[in-house]
């Protein structure tokens, strides 16, 4: 059986001051009315039922996420009392879904990503769980459509084949996020996806590179999952879970594996990981401004005014970015976006919380 | 006897979305954690009793200009029905003082300037008083600190002499606001001051050049005077006032005027008419920027933020302009701010009351 785990634990610091520590970036309304949860979900729906659709979250999320998603069993929300990178998180899952069906297809996904063609998508999670049925540890690659410094890029090697009209390639290599020149290099070269972050596999297979290549956190892993079902879970897995190392999947797991393989794809996918990257995908007026919410403006262009019930006056403004909330405003020119990250440091510093 | 009308009847619109209908900039506390009107009132405490103060104000900003100064005789507050410029406004006063004491001495100030010599100020209101008795309409000249455009001039003619130490002249010319070039000029020369819009007079000889230069208004005037103290009066006032031309009394009466003097001054004053001319009057920081109210910045210089409850956060500006409000915010660059009067005028147009 084919099950989804949906990561559902960050925030989205960077879309700070819309995005908080109670209010996260995958609960928001960005694009399209719906949050990006309900996105998540609803692309899975033509071809999933909703027993098979699992989440992972913190406890302070997983009310917020619930509401917006409803229609899926109450078990399935599995929380993680503090997150720990995504080894440990798809970990967590991966031992629910092995009880649930040893044999389990695992599609890992995010719920705070875009993806505008779901109908490609879906395809090709299909695909992949063929792909991944053989044992593959399958990495979905999004075809570049700009040398981005903001993604972290797979280089494919050698075919694999085609399946469903997808070509297939081992994975050669993940690099980081580059610097320009590499980024510009790497599209060029044509051999490089950008990495989505999401991920099909069986079950059995991941447990088993966890076990070759994180043994310290497969043994800690295996303490909870003796738990699952009893009343001991939640105890055990409180007071396990501090001691668990930080990783990445990428770093902990793929970069190690056996048998990876990439399926480059070209799905309209974004990480809205900034109010740079979240302009990319809201429609634009004749004078390239962004506007969400009331707005009045004399001699304003390729600007983003990104407001709820406030009206926004701009008069003589460029370039600039201005994101406003009830109890919080930023204002910032185009091209600092990424610096929204220090704004959130900072307050964390001063422990102004009521602003996190 | 010595009678004050303080005038405050405007919006101030240019400090728009702090200044609304409801909220004139002479209820704000824009400096000194005062309101303008109570700074107005403020100074004057050391040399009048609360019986000598009158307001003439507009229905709508009675209330909140009684609640701010509780200590006025309610009858001092003067109701205009409607703005008609400052001509009709001192007229009406005039008729109210008259009938107080027909050999008043009539101060005309404005409820949303700012000075920050009052010891000065009240030393000035003095000397022009003994020159108002002897028949003269004395204007204060504000001795320029900068060639600025945004004020009107008055340009001394030959001297009168001088009372208490303050030198006295004729008022040669009222000049309206000015080109840069011609600014310049008039500064450099050394004889011209700017209309600062205070005036000190006999009650009698104001009424007698409004009757010789506004006669149809005097008329006018006339029968709203004949009903004061009478049940008459409002309905009067009601009817005649919608009929009464517009008139400044630059216009109307000071440039056509017999025994005009001008004393030039220097007591700090400014009209406090924009963000601008806001922003010379608080204290900037070592990076140049004035914060008033939560604010975390990074990289933001010469920028006025001037917010209320909600955090403000800035990245990388340089002389911008934000000003905060419950519900509504204003973003434009230093240099632009008259065009706030533009963004009112838009949302007029618009009908968008609810931020007006």
């Amino acid at each position: 059986m084919f099950y989804v785990l949906i990561m559902a634990g960050g925030v989205g610091t960077r879309l700070w001051p819309l995005s908080r520590r109670d209010r996260p970036k995958q609960s928001l309304r960005l694009v399209g009315g719906r949050t990006m949860f309900e996105h998540a979900v609803d692309r899975l729906a033509p071809i999933l039922q909703p027993e098979q659709i699992f989440v992972v979250t913190r406890t302070e999320h997983m009310k917020i996420l619930a509401t917006q998603a409803p229609e899926l069993p109450p078990d399935n929300f599995i929380v993680e009392p503090e997150g720990r990178g995504t080894a440990p998180c798809i970990g967590l899952g991966a031992i629910h879904l092995h009880r649930q069906d040893p044999e389990a297809i695992m599609v890992v996904l995010t719920a705070d990503h875009f993806i505008a063609d779901t109908a490609r998508f879906r395809q090709v999670l299909a695909a992949a769980a063929q792909v991944a049925e053989e044992g593959h540890l399958v990495t979905l690659g999004i075809t570049p459509s700009s040398p981005s410094t903001g993604y972290g890029y797979i280089k494919q090697g050698e075919s694999v084949g085609t399946v469903e009209g997808f070509s297939v390639f081992r994975a050669e290599r993940f690099a980081e996020k580059p610097s320009p020149e590499t980024a510009l290099h790497m599209v060029e070269s044509g051999e490089y996806s950008w990495n989505s972050g999401m991920f099909i596999w069986r079950v059995d297979r991941i447990l088993e590179e966890f076990q070759r290549q994180m043994p310290e956190f497969y043994v800690q892993l295996a303490e909870v999952e003796a738990t699952l079902g009893t009343s001991g879970y939640e105890p055990t897995l409180s007071r396990v879970w501090p001691q668990v190392a930080r990783q990445t999947i990428d770093y902990g797991v793929m970069e190690g594996a056996e048998n990876v393989v990439v399926i480059p794809v070209d799905i309209g996918w974004s990480d809205v990981g900034s109010w740079a990257s979240l302009s990319e995908l809201l429609p634009a007026d004749e004078e390239r401004n962004i506007i969400v919410g009331p707005h009045v403006g004399i001699d304003t262009r390729d600007t983003l005014v990104f407001g709820e019930e406030r009206l926004i006056a701009t008069i003589g403004l460029e370039g600039m970015v201005i994101v406003d909330t009830e109890d919080a405003l930023l204002v910032c020119p185009r091209g600092r976006e990424q610096e929204v990250r220090a704004i959130v440091r900072r307050l964390e510093e001063d422990r102004r919380t009521e602003w996190l």
